[in-house]
């Protein structure tokens, strides 16, 4: 793909579209290029051994001249999440600018701090109304309401035209932190002329407008005042106002909080250290003190709302948490619904909570414990209304919400031909009143297989070019569902491996994996742990011995 | 477990409790056995490689000297499923009575001549207000309704008590096929008193009543009005009410009708042959002729509404179905909802219809496509007042289902302590009154290795006591999720194999696979086509060259 001239404007999604998750997209006019967000997605059951998967950067590295900064929406996983792999993969010999609101910034200073890139960075705080320069560019960052504090939509002024970025948004006129959306700054741009819309998706299946966060203050409330022994708030680790309800409701009816999950407890340390959080003292605790508290004093905002196997919620659930016992009288408010892909994990945890007597609230029995943070389709078509863009773009969503996107957009009035499709990769072009498809460039997914959340280092970046060079290891493992118990196996079989990984060793890591299985206390079904505690165990057993790195595939089967 | 006497009735579920799928139940008094069901569960991803689950009926086996046959609440395969595997493990000397009512029978001749066992059985047909006689035991059918005609609970009559089993219900007032509950019926026995009520739990998270299936002819029928082009109906083979309803609109709007998927296409020949459906003449044709007909004279029924690979909607959407091409203007009425564990099958199937550029109508976008056919929370409620068990016990629902349904127990003023919680192999023991669960006995899982649906007599049933014997074959790919395209392997490594599967044999069957995947068009993701193509493709090439029948689990990471 050759340079751009300064009568167009190039815009490449690299993550996020025909996919919910890894959202970052290119734009760049004359010799300016900056990148939108910079998010991280979960993998799915058949990328079984990898940790996390980022959008592929080759095509921002190779333009490092042009390279002005990333702009960031807001601090979600799916945001930012990229950000540890991808600033050494874009070797700047300056350090990178990256913009944001505080609290997203708080979050990045945090990731970046433990990964040690922090030097490699130049973190720049920007509020809802505030503009950046960036070469040619001016970015303008639009306050919108979301699930998380001080989210931002962001709209790129080029000399060819404005392109806007809503990031994740609703119309939430009640958010329990921060202000509503700043309509009066979106009608202006619009009024201003706007070239492109890339808006999010992911609700467009949904009629009406999405519930404001009230809902659930107001649900969280009620279930607080009335529940007898322990609570257990389960959300997203990033999701602040929920720690928020919480410490409101604790104040009201005389408990204390507690965090629970490590990216829980640096994540509210950030929201406390800039002033998101403000509880009054003594009502946020650490967790060891709050457990010397009477139970009906106690609640506890723990990660794991998703169910994943090495989340607070799940070991709870399993009675394997080290500190944190659940039994009869303990309320679970289960604050998050299942992301796709996620809804046998979430059963499975919600299942063992009621194994442990306690009384679960989730979201099939509940509407109130969760609201989405996206737009459903009123405020979609507000969006556009407030906009009027020439041309549009669904972003943030599956291939079926991007066509749905489409069909609402016509129902707008716009023209059908003026609804992009984006792919992953593909380049569109815009000049002040045209908008072309234009080819490919080399894009995608790329794996992140981490050794272990401490052995800083150990990251092994998985592409399509280079999947197989390390060779792999197959553990095979049969497990029994109700039990959990160890059937058969663990047994290794390897292939393509370097010579330095000999069958001895291999014996060696299957050895230390079965004392490390048996050892295991016997219980609820725990498929996931399995899977996780096997690659790690095989993982660093390996390299221990030979510093190799092959994929480690679990293959866990339940009878 | 010793045998039983008179003073008390027995009752063990095989399956259906803590788990949604293979529904089978024991009832045991004096003399006398009885199965209620005998369900099939299909596979979760963790169990690769294995094509159903059934219960282990050793228990029964143990004690034919006292089976008195097996009692079929309706025809879906969770209640049906297990009976071609079940039957021969049975060993019975004289054909097994299987009671039922025709349409349930039908699908059952239907499996059991295909698996050459109609010699074994003996069918014998009952309808709704039947009794029938089995030993000491009395059973008696009623008639519910349900998504499939002819559903009944059934009600065994002791001299300890009479024991109802729902099977799986919904109180629909205006039924498509067939006539509402027998509520009279219900009421008479409640009258009589009833000892336990064993009830569905399935949609107890769900307030007030299921709707009716009128709710869904309505709107089938609006679709088929307005639609331009070829209409494609998507729900379970099994399904006759909505192939009904598809006839009824063709008929309206001048249409003809197909069905797709030779499931679809065996059960519909039975509902034909019986008279549950029956069509004016030429309006229900084959498909072939079907498709000589203008695209806005056709209406396909198809299987595949979960998106299982191998069916026809997920052939349809991937471009990949010998004979059905979809395009712009085509209307996609998916009429059924995502069974847990199944969302990404079915947002990978509508994603690629979209790309086809079809209209595709689905759940989460309209409610009119699909209506539960298990009862809500009120309807279960009704259940047990008309019914007034002294103890009642949650069955066909996950552990939360059965857990919420003791709740709703409570609600009608029942005792918590009358509520029991079954347990799959947990023996229960009443009496006139008293209810107490005695212990375990065998049971679990059953894992169903098929050779492929016409190598037939080529069935391996995996035990947790046998699962290794026949070693293992690990095949590992590597895919490229948006091409669908092969990066890495197929690469075969065995364990614990037999000396005649040689590293010869597995290197031949690997380079058959390899052939199997190149030959296979590029486009859209198949995840779950490759996994199944690869456990056929590598099963076949060992047996044929080895007679022997390791576990193939296919291990795909897409890319």
């Amino acid at each position: 793909m050759g340079p751009i001239g300064t009568d167009r404007v190039r815009v490449i999604p690299l993550g996020g579209v025909g996919e919910i998750g890894k959202n970052m997209t290119v734009v760049e006019y004359g010799q300016d290029l900056v990148l939108l967000d910079c998010g991280g997605k979960f993998p799915e059951d058949n990328q079984r051994g990898i940790d996390l998967i980022i959008p592929d950067v080759t095509y921002v590295a190779e333009r490092m001249r042009n390279f002005r900064g990333i702009l960031i929406t807001h601090g979600h996983e799916d945001h930012i999440g990229g950000l540890p792999y991808i600033i050494p993969q874009l070797k700047s010999k300056t350090p990178i600018p990256i913009y944001g609101t505080p609290l997203a910034l708080g979050f990045i200073e945090r990731k970046l701090l433990e990964a040690r890139l922090e030097d490699q960075v130049d973190l720049r705080i920007v509020n809802g109304g505030d503009t950046v320069k960036l070469g040619e560019i001016t970015a303008e960052f639009i306050r919108v309401t979301h699930t998380i504090p001080d989210a931002c939509a962001i709209a790129i002024h080029t000399p060819v035209g404005t392109i806007v970025d809503t990031g994740d948004f609703k119309f939430d006129p009640t958010p329990v932190m921060g202000k509503p959306t700043d309509e009066a700054q979106l009608k202006r741009i619009g009024n201003d002329g706007v070239l492109a819309l890339f808006s999010d998706t992911t609700r467009v299946e949904t009629e009406g407008s999405t519930p404001s966060e009230v809902v659930v203050q107001k649900r969280m409330d009620e279930v607080i005042g009335a529940a007898k022994g322990q609570v257990v708030i389960a959300t997203f680790a990033s999701n602040v106002s929920r720690i928020h309800m919480a410490i409101s409701a604790a104040v009201k009816y005389g408990r204390k909080v507690a965090v629970a999950g490590r990216s829980m407890e640096q994540n509210s340390r950030v929201a406390l250290d800039l002033g998101y959080l403000d509880p009054p003292d003594g009502v946020l605790i650490p967790l060891d003190e709050l457990l010397r508290q009477p139970k009906e004093k106690r609640i506890i905002v723990s990660t794991g709302s998703q169910g994943e196997a090495a989340a607070a919620l799940a070991r709870i659930a399993a009675g394997e948490h080290p500190k944190i016992r659940v039994s009869k009288g303990d309320v679970i408010f289960v604050s998050a619904s299942p992301i796709p892909g996620n809804e046998d994990t979430v059963s499975h945890t919600i299942d063992n909570l009621f194994r442990q007597g306690c009384d679960v609230i989730y979201s099939a029995i509940d509407r109130g414990v969760h609201v989405s943070g996206h737009a459903g389709r009123d405020e979609l078509l507000k969006m556009i209304r407030l906009l009027r863009p020439k041309f549009a773009a669904p972003i943030h969503g599956e291939y079926r919400h991007m066509m749905l996107y489409r069909d609402l957009c016509e129902t707008s009035g716009m023209k059908r031909e003026n609804v992009l499709m984006p792919e992953i990769g593909g380049v569109i072009e815009f000049t002040k009143d045209s908008a072309n498809q234009k080819g490919r460039i080399k894009a995608g997914n790329v794996l992140v297989d981490r050794l272990g959340d401490r052995e800083e280092g150990q990251v092994v970046l998985r592409t399509r070019e280079n999947l197989t060079r390390d060779g792999f290891v197959v553990v095979t493992i049969v497990l029994d569902r109700a039990s959990g118990e160890l059937i058969a196996g663990p047994e290794l079989v390897g292939k393509g491996l370097p010579a330095e990984l000999s069958a001895n060793v291999l014996r060696e890591a299957e050895g230390e994996l079965r004392r490390t299985l048996e050892r295991k206390k016997k219980g609820a079904p725990q498929y996931g742990y399995i899977v996780q505690r096997t690659k790690e165990t095989i993982g660093r057993a390996l390299y221990r011995r030979s510093r190799a790195r092959p994929l480690i595939l679990p293959v866990v089967t339940e009878l």
